[in-house]
């Protein structure tokens, strides 16, 4: 049900049956508003999706809205995955990170951590992020952070956030441009060649991590690299996503070679969709043979294969794959003894 | 699943996956010994039902007599319903709260708190309560309780109680007679009217708040509403019940009004059946909006329409409805991943 992609399956095993915290590390890119950039929400409404997917994730109402967002094609958000497994096999706590959003989520009672960073610019014009400020939120978050269960799912609702990881990954000199997935099927390669090629115009040869970070970026990636540094392995971590995730850990791999310094890395592991570690458009595996440190990668053997809905169906097509940390959701509800079947279900009832 | 009466979900959905103590609180009031009055238990033998209740609960075993509460039409008590969560989705533990019970439960090993306080009389010649003092011993209980899970869900088990209930309302001044619930379907209102007047007749015009109280209310109204006063919103709590529950509120709602004094309420809920919330004969929403202070209250989706025993179907037409914690019960269940068929399955399994 859980399978391998780097390493050995016993670091996912030891937390069958643990109670996890749930965090969503939400963020807002003006690169998202480049036309046909995404599909991961409503057109003219997709600074909206992360604050629709925590809402949905942590109440089942999406509240600053009236539809929970779909893509253009009518596929539903992942979150629906998220929440399912909520209902079925709740997590210890839902948890929330602002890490810049548009509009906050009307959501009372559940931890909201914020950090007073604004939504970043299009990276096609510089994203203008105070990476090295951003990126200390992020140590001194992970250094202060408590986990009140047994570890910590983190997964991300950033709509163009694969095309900014993409950028990133480039940026930081990996040529690693065919590794990259995208919440569509066809990839729509004009558009991000176009956008890949405008932030990285912006580089100059002289420039720092944190100045090229600043540039190509997102506040989701530059937050996590620091705060996965401040956890220092102290806390079991699964980065719940996929290319994206990718490109926290290459940030965090740079920082650390960059620093002379090391770190133990037997308490991080990534866990992510099938859809992605199948998905012939990108290769995570590959991104994930770039770290100089040991991880533990995993993908979660689910698809809609017992499902007959259309728009579910259009996973299996390759469309969406990934987000709202729906890989690691799985992953807990497999690990918590819940069956594909009733996760299918569960996100059927969503849609009925 | 969970639905609210007032307020927003959100108090309830951050619970969702969190262990709670299931607290039972009981009580003897001599009023249940007025034929007709209840048909929480076995006629002759209705002092015995809180007893049992939380013998049933703890134990899966009646052990004060041989075969569990059932009303003389044969509605099981709510007991079952409680028992079946606390075998599908266990509570993190039970404890007892002795507030004069006739019989003590025969019970090791859980908690049972006891304050000497003993069963009180019929308000129909006065309960003779020292209200002041059990007021006051709910306070210091209050004040004193260290949580052990993440949340408490207080239930109640006092035969007669919605009688009590309904009389300490009506005589803290509330126009709310049509707002009270019953474990009866066709509510005996010449017993009850008769009651209700001779219990009003012992108030004299300058009794106050202690007085009216000790006069026409039972142990657990009064030791409750102190119990709440004394958490101070340090601990989460959820009662559950219905009109009962709303007539502890009152009790608080008065007491803070008399005292000119202010409490934050944000971790105060309430939860009860949809029997209750749907019922036609009550009114608990009404109740609840006399309150001064916000309040999240809620019902839960759960009735027997899965099932074909004819003892349970009883309860989808107006019987019982509440209590032994019934719809915190559930909710709690709902919370914990349990479905409603499951549920329905383990209490037909009682009665099999």
């Amino acid at each position: 049900m859980i399978q391998p992609i780097i390493g050995k399956i016993d670091f996912i095993e030891s937390l069958r049956g643990k109670k996890a915290t749930f965090m969503l590390a939400l963020s807002n890119s003006k690169t998202a508003n480049i036309t046909g950039i995404t599909q991961a929400g409503i057109p003219g409404m997709i600074h909206l999706t992360p604050t629709l997917d925590s809402e949905f994730v942590c109440t089942g109402e999406v509240r600053s809205l009236d539809n929970i967002a779909e893509t253009p094609k009518g596929v539903p958000t992942p979150a629906l995955i998220t929440r399912a497994v909520q209902l079925l096999a709740p997590y210890g706590r839902v948890e929330l990170l602002d890490l810049g959003l548009e509009v906050k989520p009307k959501i009372d009672y559940f931890k909201l951590h914020t950090f007073d960073i604004e939504p970043s610019q299009s990276i096609a014009k510089g994203a203008a992020i105070d990476a090295q400020e951003v990126f200390q939120k992020g140590v001194e978050f992970g250094q202060s952070y408590h986990c009140q269960d047994e570890y910590l799912i983190l997964g991300e609702s950033v709509p163009s956030g694969t095309t900014t990881a993409m950028a990133t990954a480039i940026g930081l000199r990996h040529k690693v441009k065919a590794c990259f997935s995208s919440s569509f099927k066809e990839v729509p390669n004009d558009i991000r060649e176009n956008t890949l090629k405008l932030a990285l115009s912006h580089i100059a040869p002289k420039d720092d991590i944190f100045a090229i970070l600043g540039k190509v970026a997102d506040n989701m990636l530059i937050f996590n690299a620091g705060f996965i540094l401040g956890l220092n392995n102290q806390t079991k971590i699964v980065l719940a996503g996929g290319t994206q995730m990718a490109s926290v850990l290459l940030i965090v791999n740079k920082i650390l070679k960059l620093m002379g310094g090391t770190m133990e890395t037997s308490n991080l592991a990534l866990c992510t969709t099938k859809w992605v570690a199948e998905d012939e458009k990108s290769d995570i595996k590959t991104l994930l043979e770039l770290l100089h440190f040991p991880i533990n990668a995993y993908y979660t053997d689910f698809d809609f294969s017992l499902s007959s809905h259309p728009a579910l169906k259009l996973y299996d097509q390759g469309e969406a794959k990934e987000g709202v940390g729906a890989g690691g959701a799985l992953m807990y509800g497999f690990l918590n003894g819940i069956s594909k079947e009733s996760i299918t279900k569960q996100v059927e009832f969503f849609l009925a």
